[in-house]
């Protein structure tokens, strides 16, 4: 089926001139869900690595399952304050304004290999932040997984040292 | 094995006289996290539903799995701000403070049939306000489903009209 044709683009969402890409209408449609989730475990399937990461929420909906269908454990970047262990955060810019993500300190240990998944990447900021949290606890990142790239928003050129797999293209 | 014994407890989070249940150590278990969806799974099996609506964030960490296991649509619901579209809200007491969460007003139509995850029930107040989303728009609640009950909180009680289903007890 047409996967690209189940997501709903929506112009000037949060800012004007953005073209948000809602997933939602991807999710809510169990056929457009399961090939989604079919394709992204298939990318991964040549790969070793002990845990999925999920970047709080979005990443959470396909990087869950995926932890589910592969046996691996899933571990969570969330927004500050959201994890109550000790941690380790990171601010960094996005496509509109500026964030900061954290990770539990436990989480990883030395050497495990993760795979980072997300629903989508744009200019690489919340990505390449998270591989500086992953890699600060010794950590090795085996691979980026993405839904959705926008292409003309230079994320893979900033992943460049890192393998990068995504589904789904638009210009920006 | 003990699913239980695989969830961290963490005293005065976020607030003194709080016990904390983080289900992060859990998703980290590749074993306790299978086992977990295995459960919650089979809980919902003689369940007719349409969708699976997980309750942002960490519902969506179960609900997503779930609904990938049982072939149905996900339907989040969000914190305000997440969701694009045009939206129902709510607000409502939780067990620490206030809070507000949104739905998207066709992810639900009337006479859908759905489940409602989310990791933790406590007081029901969030739990409560996402049943008057999806019944504003005309859904149906087949069940509400916890990995998680306090049991002293009082939220069984508030959701006294709706089947409950938990799978680990805490008192509080």
């Amino acid at each position: 089926m047409d996967i690209k044709a189940t997501i709903r683009v929506i112009e000037d969402y949060p800012k004007e001139g953005i073209s948000f890409k809602d997933i939602t209408t991807l999710l809510k449609n169990k056929k457009a869900y399961k090939e989604t989730l079919d394709l992204m475990e298939d990318a991964l399937k040549d790969l070793e690595f002990d845990y999925i990461v999920g970047i709080e929420s979005r990443g959470f909906v396909f990087g869950a399952p995926l932890a589910d269908r592969l046996g691996v454990g899933f571990v969570p970047i969330r927004k500050p304050g959201k994890l109550p262990g000790d941690i380790e955060s990171i601010s960094y810019d996005l496509e509109y304004g500026k964030s900061e993500i954290e990770i539990h300190k436990d989480a990883i240990n030395k050497k495990d290999k993760v795979v980072i998944i997300d629903d989508l990447i744009a200019t690489g900021g919340s990505a390449m932040a998270s591989a500086k949290l992953i890699e600060s606890l010794g950590g090795e990142i085996v691979a980026f997984e993405f839904l959705i790239e926008l292409t003309e928003l230079g994320g893979r050129e900033i992943l460049k040292d890192y393998k990068v797999i995504s589904l789904i293209e638009y210009d920006y």
